[in-house]
């Protein structure tokens, strides 16, 4: 069934940008707005969404959906003109706001058949819905996060003589669902040494070796919310200046959650972890946004960084994620969720952050 | 490396749409003409392939890409905008071609900045190329069909009392990857009794009960290539009317793939399996298209359908997957995937197709 306080913000922020009509694609929008999930494929699916209520649910014969969910079905099948069927439903005399993900297969048929008096990406008006979490997804998400701290103290007890970054990798989703995951949120992210240095390194057969540092980011799904953390341990000893480069993405960590607070500036919290790894000298070894949002999907729309003006709001939930990466020699990120609370945020995450040299 | 065949392939399409600028954006487009692969997530990533050879490579910082790829590549941060950037790369006085999945919120803004004199979806270009798999594709795609088929004689035997759905499903990945596949090409299927009757059931609690069905729908990858085979199994009895439904199937299977030659119509191959579904009485119950396409990804672009008018050309590799779904009852549908030679076809999958009943 249409969740009618969800869909109601979402019309009031169309209302807000002057859209009186919005096909909303993402399932798991659609997810999120209805109870009811799909996996399309690559065909046409889409909740439209009007401001007069008159709302449609457009679906494949192929899906099998039998419960009301308290909006019009719109059946068609692969041999339908399909775009020619929605594009009749539309208001053509307004402007029809579309998904930020809608494919250029459907959107640019829906543009020469005149679907619309003009378009215009809209999904801030899901998005920004979706980024605050209601307390039922709140307490999904520390669920989930608890998982993930308890899967940890596990992935830790991985890091042995001869291990490969693949052979570590492929034992976390057991792992996970033995701790009541049903699945990763993102393929799990383990790094040797130099490995760490470099940007979404993929798991291969990396042999650990002493004094390598060991970067593991990871996630796993509970009731369709993800949870994602990242650690980075050394194995046997760890130089000096490791240590210091651990210490300064700790401290980037632990001061960007203590600065938090709602009404913030996003741009600003990213500002306070740059800071300080910038002032101890690594400045344009962290090559990347502090943190990303995340919920239904791992990443979802709005992120902590440098470009971001928008204003931290209770309910949000994104992470926090310093790095330090030197290209040939190590990588370190530390990286916890947090949700924005009325006076400053809560951890999602509890795994220790204190250097651990695993011997 | 820039793949000099299939890009001259892309760009000779190009010319015979008039196109003379593209920008792709399927990770496994630009996999398949560099060799490179990326996982860009939400950041913006093209191969843009110019007729006249100044072809650009746009990527996000974060990723390493230390090759040459035989491209210009154009960087750029998560703090730049980048879509103005890549529209002052662009011939604002041509069409632009652009990838049928270009995601709105990078369409639009091109749109709007007038990058192209106008917009075309142009992915049949590069698709079309893709449809037909040079040797060394039918090689990969001969191999990770073999392995499916082995797994399937596993997947058999955990046809046992008190089997659950989801329980089946859970034991898949290490069978696949015991034989040497890296992962699922797609999330397994599998279905008892009635819910092998509806379309894209997901694999739950559901107990296996005498006279059910078995529908195991599964594929797994390797070397980048998606294998997907279908056999539908019935636990203790078969019942004369699903024995019916089953022969049926069976046969449209058969002679569908006996039927097919280069350069007949892809409709006219679905037409001969429907037909035969038709004419036992059940074709109201055949409810979908009779294959899809298929190599890096499990879902590509093409398919065989009663819409489709295009001719079948020695290279192209697709499912023939007819099925037969009573409502509440029953469910069976037999696919193998099939390469289309000089003469006719030849199949990927030799797993059984006489009616199995597990004891």
């Amino acid at each position: 069934m249409l969740m009618k306080n969800r869909v109601e913000k979402v019309v009031q922020k169309m209302k807000q940008l002057e859209i009186s009509q919005m096909l909303i694609t993402d399932p798991l929008s659609i997810y999120y707005l209805t109870g009811k999930y799909i996996d399309p494929g690559e065909r046409f699916y889409a909740l439209y969404l009007r401001a007069d209520g008159n709302n449609l649910y457009f679906v494949n014969r192929l899906f099998t959906v039998e419960e009301d969910l308290g909006v019009e079905k719109v059946w068609y099948s692969d041999t339908d003109h399909v775009m020619d069927l929605v594009a009749s439903r539309m208001d053509t005399k307004s402007v029809l706001g579309v998904d930020k993900d809608l494919p250029s297969r459907f959107l640019l048929p829906l543009i020469e058949k005149k679907a619309g008096s003009g378009f215009q990406n809209a999904s801030v008006t899901v998005d920004e819905t979706r980024g605050c979490k209601d307390s039922e997804e709140q307490l999904k998400m520390k669920v989930v996060s608890k998982i993930n701290d308890l899967a940890m103290a596990e992935f830790k007890k991985l890091i042995q003589p001869g291990a490969t970054e693949l052979g570590m990798a492929l034992k976390m989703l057991d792992i996970y669902r033995n701790l009541g995951a049903e699945d990763y949120s993102f393929e799990p992210l383990v790094a040797f040494g130099p490995n760490c240095a470099e940007g979404h390194h993929s798991p291969d057969h990396t042999v650990l070796k002493e004094g390598d540092s060991v970067l593991i980011d990871v996630g796993c799904k509970k009731d369709n919310y993800c949870s994602d953390m990242t650690r980075t341990f050394f194995y046997g000893t760890c130089s000096e200046e490791h240590r210091k480069v651990y210490e300064t993405v700790k401290n980037a960590n632990q001061m960007a959650i203590a600065g938090i607070r709602p009404g913030m500036k996003l741009k600003d919290i990213d500002a306070i972890a740059r800071n300080i790894i910038s002032d101890a000298g690594y400045g344009p070894f962290f090559t990347h946004r502090l943190g990303h949002f995340i919920g239904l999907n791992v990443h979802e729309f709005g992120d902590v960084s440098a470009a971001n003006e928008k204003e931290a709001e209770a309910g949000m939930i994104f992470s926090i994620e310093p790095g330090i990466y030197l290209p040939g020699d190590v990588g370190v990120r530390i990286e916890d969720l947090v949700v924005v609370t009325e006076n400053g945020c809560e951890r999602l995450n509890f795994y220790n952050k204190e250097l651990e040299i695993v011997k």
